[in-house]
């Protein structure tokens, strides 16, 4: 932590300060005169919601347009948001976007399924994209995504709220600085009890799978930024005690491990059928390290070997999109990366974890 | 908890009433008239003697023998313990003890691979034997003793301490009395960084195995009495760091994941090349348990959705000792069995995993 962010932080004691600290601290020392990211938000569901509330308390990033194929939620996003007409767009229409020189990016909150087309077209109009996590179904259409936006001379970035999150970024710069010494183990569990089976999370179509692809894929990333280091293998078991609810091709439960090159194992679980099980755990050579929960909403829990883990809980949303803006505006370069590329290597190792469950083996990964 | 127990703990809050505890609520009621365990240890090591030293506070068992391939042991002991020299026997001479009145019970600590000719010569001395586990080095083995002492009509117990402590015994206790539901998940980690490369532990003809057999049987046993049911499948991955330490046969690192009949889940680590990693965690439909530090020899410390768990620390051997008197004297039934045969399932899944390591495939099991 810097000594500014130390200073900051003791002055205010206040999650506040946090949030404001973003275009303190950002590379290219702009300060506040850093210029606003200002963001269309496509998909205006619940998650969609959360982040328009969220980003009412951006000091860098402005919730500034709306996509959907619902009039009535435009009309309300409008209202509610102080969203201009003008810039509300529906699925047939927002590619002229293009000439809205209001836009500078649209984030993708749509089902999964849907975000490669989408990305893809809003790269196309030359605006940055931001895509919520899982960025595809699989990683063959990530690749295309990441190569559509490099085409396109727009940055892609992915909505990976944890790794902008203060006890997150703690326990890995505490491994970075050797604090752990080798990384031995990483535990990852990551599920929840899915309620309505009416919901697209649930629809292979437009989910591309069931938990792993939601909630799963906190434990797969994780891994990555917890060990610091690629896997090399993968297996993977599936359990399903609920197959009306959890239809072929919408996994319920799998268990998943991790080889890394340089010895350290993870064991991970993803899950619909589990209450809250959000719990990382991280096991080395001089200590060890516990977020739980881990990756939810609310406040983040974590203790070391050394103690209880003390940085103030921000809305994830919130700093998240003020970091966006000096990524994309700044080049600051991120704690852990947030790139379409980094994106798809998450998507490579779901792909191996499926491959896995189908076939029984052991698959190797070259990320 | 009995109304019973309760009072005395607050009556007197200490570990010592606790200790002395079993042969208060022991079955058969005879309360202080109850027969004593007279036990021989066979095997002076380090684990043997951590059971002398705490069988010195035990009330209900009483170390009066003692079997050693070195003489010099032998003198140390009785000067240490008081034990009689005529109690004393070596490897070759020890099938007499079945000539002496004075000795109930030998309670079998040396490597696990002579635990099967030594067990199986004690029932035929006639003597009640307490084996350290593993058991034996397959299930096979384990077996054929289990069949020698019943042929022998003499009981034979495991060494499973953590089947008496008192964290562990409320967590399934609150199972038992549905606090937590349904029971969705278990992970148990289990291991530490081994030292000197040349005791018997590395030694696969005498450990049969590395660190499956001697810690990771904690997380095989602790995911059956957690969940509370047997496992029907079980898959599992091996990773070797240090090919020189642990050669050939001898498991270093080993993942390994259950399936239970009633759709629940483990995910457990074996391993003898991570620090004091010893954590069990418990997750159902209406709540968690954790235990960490989980089968340790000091406190074990445990909370749950309700909160922290206060039961006192009782040296695990001692109550183990004192129990297993009113086992073998009293027909007690323990909360979770601690017989031959409960050991014997323990070695099927254990057998099982090497087999899921040597093939790669998911094994099932039928305990």
């Amino acid at each position: 932590m810097s000594s500014r962010r130390k200073f900051l932080e003791k002055l205010t004691g206040s999650a506040v300060a946090l949030a404001v600290l973003p275009k303190v601290v950002s590379a290219g020392g702009r300060g506040n005169d850093s210029r606003t990211l200002r963001v269309a938000i496509m998909g205006l569901g619940s998650y969609g919601t959360r982040v328009a509330d969220a980003m009412q308390s951006c000091t860098r990033a402005k919730l500034v347009g709306a996509i959907s194929g619902t009039p009535s939620k435009l009309v309300d996003w409008q209202r509610k948001y102080g969203i201009a007409a003008k810039n509300c767009y529906n699925y047939s229409n927002f590619d002229a976007v293009r000439d809205n020189p209001d836009i500078d990016a649209v984030y993708v909150i749509t089902p999964n399924a849907l975000h490669h087309d989408q990305v893809i077209r809003v790269a196309r109009a030359g605006k940055h994209v931001i895509c919520e996590k899982p960025m595809a179904t699989d990683a063959k259409l990530a690749q295309e995504m990441v190569d559509a936006c490099d085409k396109a001379d727009v940055k892609l970035l992915v909505g990976y709220r944890m790794h902008f999150e203060p006890k997150t970024l703690e326990i890995i710069r505490m491994r970075k600085a050797g604090d752990f010494g080798k990384i031995k183990f990483f535990q990852g569990l990551a599920g929840f009890q899915i309620g309505d089976p009416s919901q697209w999370r649930l629809n292979r179509q437009l989910a591309g799978g069931g938990a792993m692809m939601d909630i799963g894929i906190y434990a797969v990333n994780g891994a990555r930024y917890m060990v610091g280091e690629e896997p090399v293998w993968v297996t993977a078991q599936e359990t399903k005690t609920d197959p009306v609810k959890f239809k072929e091709g919408v996994d319920e439960t799998i268990q998943f491990q991790f080889g890394f090159p340089g010895g350290a194992v993870a064991s991970c679980l993803s899950t619909y059928s589990m209450n809250n099980l959000d719990r990382f755990f991280l096991d080395a050579e001089n200590g060890w390290a516990e977020l739980f929960p881990a990756t939810g909403y609310g406040p983040i829990r974590g203790r070391t070997f050394k103690g209880e883990l003390s940085q103030p809980h921000i809305t994830h949303q919130t700093v998240q999109m003020d970091e966006m803006a000096a990524i994309l505006f700044d080049g600051k370069q991120p704690i852990v990366p947030v790139d379409g590329r980094e994106a798809v290597k998450d998507m490579k190792i779901i792909d191996a974890i499926f491959e896995a469950v189908r076939t029984g083996k052991k698959i190797s990964l070259h990320l």
